[in-house]
């Protein structure tokens, strides 16, 4: 990689920034629903599903392996323990080819990303199982646009002071993309850099965040990154 | 944290090196086995599962949740589908504790670490479930003796160099300590780094390495670590 001309860095999320992943989720949690049909309609299994997550997010974290275990136990206590042995083995496979899904890129992200990496450092700031995460990256053919790659348990105020210190650059400096206002917007700006949100057309309940803040530009499509960073590096270069 | 003396650089391994891990699998086997006792004895078990569990790596990798659902699939096949609800329940409570037992360093590593630390930079290199490495780490007390925390899919070859590249340490200045041959000790010695082994009382079967490979001290306790480094730190400014 050549030494980029400007010495601001983007970070980059990858789940639904720059592959498809909720989408994914969504379409696995309907086949769990279907397998459960016996035993309750699809809103309350989702309901349950959606507690038994948050239950246990503080112990398996976040990604697939904790997500099956998770449907696991909502299944064994939607059936009041009738469930058998066969539909738990299928929900194991469902989690499996989660995890074996190919990479799919979002629309523009090969060729805006390309384009930045000429120019800006970029980090890759990334949750879920680390193992995961890897086969993601090394499957979306990304991985040597970025400067660094972080893979992390929580995208919160501390993890994004703790990544930027470590790589040597100030707030001032850092711009965040990504399409949870919870992990990608709202921790980076209490920090003192920037962040632009760009929705994905389905959030996750957990990272669904209610603010007022609205320090922040939304953007439908990542060509349009184009322009604001252009502007951020004309504002700063004075 | 304080300027060490020495640009030497140690690695250390966590589990089973700084504190017990292997033990709390295996006694969470041995419940495991126990649960399963009407299906079949022990060593069908054990087999079956160290069977699923390699053939899940590629996929889950390293960890307890990874486990937990090779031991819910090593149920199930085991069983011919017969096991109940209720003890695949169980199965995942087996793992829920696992992920929450508390974390008890080994003989003379807080001590070891400490004084270690004073005089060089120290890396943590671990491989696991992220959320739970990083819990193992916070509660282990030891954090701040680190110089860097890295939390891996995969300890090999490659892994190594590019830990090293990360944090520009040249192999010459590099040792690491951990006791599992294949994951601590031939792939560092294969980068011309240098490797110390101090064996846990049990070694999961996964971990153990063939090798003809004698080019390495084995050291029965942490304590002796302190001459080795010594002699490699006379050595080197020599």
């Amino acid at each position: 990689m050549s030494e980029p001309s400007s010495q601001l860095v983007i970070g980059f999320d990858g789940d639904d920034t720059l592959w498809h992943n909720e989408q994914l989720f969504a379409d696995t949690q309907s086949q769990f629903c279907a397998l459960l049909g016996h035993y309750a309609d699809p809103t309350t299994i989702d309901t349950k599903l959606l507690e038994v997550e948050r239950r246990n997010l503080s112990i398996f974290g976040y990604g697939v392996k904790g997500f099956t275990l998770s449907m696991i136990e909502t299944a064994i206590e939607i059936s009041q323990a009738r469930i058998n042995a066969r539909d738990i083995h299928e929900i194991v496979a469902l989690g499996k080819r989660l995890l074996a899904h190919p990479t799919h890129l979002l629309d523009d992200v090969a060729e805006v990303v390309e384009k930045l990496a000429r120019d800006y450092r970029l980090i890759l700031i990334t949750k879920g199982d680390l193992l995961h995460q890897e086969s993601k990256i090394a499957a979306s053919g990304l991985a040597e646009n970025f400067w660094q790659i972080e893979i992390v348990s929580e995208k919160d105020e501390s993890t994004y002071r703790r990544l930027l210190q470590r790589h040597g650059v100030g707030p001032s400096e850092f711009m965040m993309i990504g399409n949870s206002i919870a992990s990608d917007v709202l921790p980076v700006l209490a920090l003192g850099a920037r962040a632009v949100h760009i929705p994905y057309h389905i959030t996750w309940a957990v990272e669904v965040a209610a603010t007022d803040n609205t320090d922040f530009p939304t953007i439908s499509q990542l060509t349009d990154l184009i322009d604001i960073i252009a502007a951020w590096r004309a504002e700063v270069d004075g």
